[in-house]
């Protein structure tokens, strides 16, 4: 495994500093000893990145998808070792590796089909109309052009489809853009064999170095350098909402500003109506699933559940708290993570007003850093009072609010901030009747889900992850998804231009064939 | 003509404090005071705002489109007081404000039509797909919504068309966000009447109350109100760099930062190739109308030609002047600009390196705030060498670069910042040879032109109005033609819902008939 870091073609030593990986399962170092970069060859990346977008932008989409295909080929032809290593650095089973494996491939071939579809590049054509009074129409063609370079910050809880070649590094280098990635510190080794998976794929077909590098940094600077750099157009982060806004704050002070996209906190409401609370207490207990797998470390985990006092109710706590008994603790991502959740769980029962419902009583003692599932109850009177109890307690911990009438379930949700999704479960046609929850729901979060779970990210054409800040930091964009390679393009039009000179997706005779609203009428 | 501020269905009377507009061309005061609004009427429109939006968001998109016609009738229906009124107010000529009601009617009529195509809402479906392997395929629909309430600041350049019901606000309420204005102060008069068109138009076509509002103030203190407010969540504005950025930082000291989309200085390069320099100086020298008409007081006014030295130049430079000499001076929209135009012109001939090759001499001496053409030249050395040279300085004017090579120009071309638009005119082949030049110009600006001016900007489907910093706050937007709703607008997805209580457009048996992605095939 080459440890330092990789800038183009090269792998560089660093400034000096080398930090290693930590089991957090055995509290133990792992092997290979990574090179903290130096500001200076964050630049250079940057900089390299700048000179290869120029080629890469010009690069067909067939080209291109050959790239993002033969990087899923090289992470597979990594094999065992790599779900090995993930799971050592990250505490994550093996078997939700190979799933997560599963996706991150996935997403770059998703990416690779978009390309060769090509309607995604939102080609408009108006013809010119010489003849139009008052005044003659011009010819103006628009279409998506990429950003620039764009810095991609790995995220701990998914060391595979949201780091070095995930979602973000997919979108973005199907949009045009050249990657630096700031590696996350938790699971280094991970980073390392993907970065080189990536770097065989560019070098068999043929990208311009620049296209992709990569840095290791244990601490912050590094990553403050790739934001503040001159030459970059766009960063993407999925975090905490410290570190989201961190990024954002950087980003401001630069003489251009640039977007960050960051994906940041939610607790995923989920409400439970009468209706299914009365008719199905036992199937909604299931939802202790949802809430403490993988130690709850997904950005959609439902982190309250909120429903109002009636029929039920009290079967479904019995229930829940039976099905959270029996749920094993397990590892969370990083002794920090470890240590937040326990702090901002125990921050939630030292008040009052909380009450522990539901506790996991099987603590695997043979491992480190348990996050022990915990579900918890207050009232919707005591939870409005108090803003601390939205706080996200990242882990395997979800809240219930008990509301005394419906009333008190709207406002409920009407004092929350945005999120990523919102959840509801409602039985027969009771949904009808709660329309301006519903409404509310579509209000403050990206997706609303009917009758399931928040958890289990679909990755497609339809899927919006994203939502109003705090969850993230533009709501008109998503992370996950086709759709989620427009963050990384700006629309350009030119005005009587020369056909031969036109780049292919705007030539009158459409040679690559895509879907084009042409003087006002969507066809190929 | 009603001059208090209208917030909601009410006029209401302001802080105590009263202003009047001037008359550019005159320097007198002109009819009408009108009431500085006080912050607690500006928190009350946004309030009144906000609650509408719940009532305004879920009304059809038919019922939307007769409001917006319905604001267009009103809007003729003034008559020529209101061109009488926005001349005397913006110093503007009657038959350019005629054009630009049209204009500001189409805008109108061109969302109206939008609306009932239906296709913007970018309506993505994929449904179910339950023995998928090895995880079943959820049903998820993917629409766009409204953001919320919309704070419109009207520009000074289009008393009509960027200001009271022009395009942000054309877009925004197509896009099903309430809007509140904050009326220019250079033309309150054109704002009454307008306003009150608006609101006519509102009450013809039942809108919520609060759709619509409007605030005056000669002062900063509203707009940094309504940009602060919380229900406030998406900002529009066309203007200064710094008028810009000021409600950018405003927005950034939000606990919820919102987009705020500037659209701000541009200088809108120009170059001129060899082959075009040595085959139609006298046509190039036609530049002088883009150059000085109204004043120069256009966004994507040529304030930079660019060229290397060679056969043609001296003619193009003759005949230039020769254009320039006999163009009258205009009014300009205020004092103050006409005040900063001399003061940056002035600074620009303080400087050694600039001369004037064009200068008109004909000076209206009897109006005031005369913006009088002129064109300097400085060689392209000595414009590398000072980053003040890329001021924008807004009125007729125009620099004339000279490079002594291609190098140069090239150089030239590179060290510009982010513009809205850059043109390039170019002989036979010409253009061909020169790709690293247009890759460039694309790079830096959102629109590029081939042999024609930048000016008269289309407003259809294929415009981008937008670019790079400074040229706006964000390239991927633009503030002009049908993808200007998209400011406003963010996706939302439903999952596993119930098909009764989904959005009309998300509808399996899509009622709108609008066309839609339905299992990764574009269909109706």
């Amino acid at each position: 495994m080459e440890t330092r870091n990789l800038i183009g073609n090269s792998y560089r030593p660093g400034n000096g500093n080398k930090f290693k990986a930590v089991d957090p399962a055995h509290g133990v170092d792992l092997p290979g000893e990574f090179y903290a970069a130096s500001v200076a060859e964050a630049n250079n990346a940057m900089d390299l990145a700048d000179k290869a977008f120029t080629a890469y932008r010009n690069i067909g989409p067939k080209k291109k998808a050959a790239f993002l295909r033969s990087i899923a080929d090289e992470i597979i032809a990594i094999g065992d070792a790599l779900l090995e290593r993930a799971s050592a650095e990250s505490g994550l089973p093996v078997p939700r590796l190979q799933g997560e494996r599963a996706r991150t491939t996935n997403q770059l071939k998703m990416f690779a089909d978009l390309l060769e579809e090509g309607s995604w590049v939102e080609a408009i054509i108006d013809t010119a109309i010489p003849d139009r009074q008052p005044l003659p129409r011009l010819d103006i063609r628009k279409m998506m052009v990429p950003l620039g370079p764009a810095v991609v910050f790995g995220a701990s809880n998914f060391p595979l489809a949201f780091s070095v070649a995930g979602g973000d590094t997919a979108a973005a280098l199907a949009a045009g853009c050249p990657v630096v990635v700031k590696a996350h510190p938790a699971h280094p080794g991970t980073s390392a064999l993907v970065a080189e998976a990536i770097r065989k794929a560019a070098e068999a077909t043929a990208m311009p170095e620049g296209v992709f590098s990569i840095l290791y940094d244990d601490g912050y600077a590094i990553g403050e350098t790739l934001v503040k750099h001159p030459k970059t157009k766009i960063v993407t982060f999925t975090g905490s909402l410290k570190g989201g806004m961190a990024l954002v704050k950087i980003s401001r002070e630069r003489d251009e500003p640039i977007p960050v996209f960051a994906e940041m906190g939610s607790i995923n409401p989920l409400i439970l109506l009468p209706g299914a609370l009365k008719n199905r207490p036992a199937e909604l207990a299931k939802l202790a699933g949802p809430i403490t797998n993988n130690a709850g470390q997904f950005c959609t985990q439902p982190g309250l559940l909120i429903t109002i006092n009636g029929e039920g109710l009290a079967e479904f706590k019995t229930a829940l708290a039976g099905e959270i008994k029996e749920i094993m603790s397990s590892t969370m991502l990083t002794p920090g993570i470890c240590a937040n959740f326990n702090k901002l769980a125990g921050n939630m029962l030292a008040e009052d007003a909380v009450k522990i419902i539901a506790k996991s009583e099987k603590v695997d003692t043979t491992k480190n850093n348990q996050g022990v599932p915990l579900v918890t109850e207050i009232s919707a009177a005591e939870f409005l009072l108090d803003e601390k109890f939205k706080e996200e307690v990242f882990g395997p911990y979800s809240m219930l609010i008990v509301a005394e009438n419906r009333g008190e379930l709207e406002q409920v949700v009407n004092s929350l901030h945005g999120q990523l999704t919102a959840s509801i479960y409602a039985d027969g046609d009771e949904l009808a009747g709660y329309k301006n929850v519903t409404d509310k729901l579509a209000d403050i979060a990206g997706r609303v889900i009917l009758n399931g779970p928040p958890t289990g990210v679909e990755v497609g054409n339809a899927i919006q992850h994203g939502g109003p800040f705090p969850a993230t930091s533009d709501s008109r964009f998503t992370s996950v998804g086709t759709s989620s390679i427009k963050r990384f393009v700006r629309p350009v039009c030119w005005q009587n231009w020369s056909e031969d000179l036109l780049p292919d997706e705007l030539k009158t005779s459409n040679p690559l064939n895509i879907w084009r609203l042409f003087n006002n009428e969507w066809k190929k």
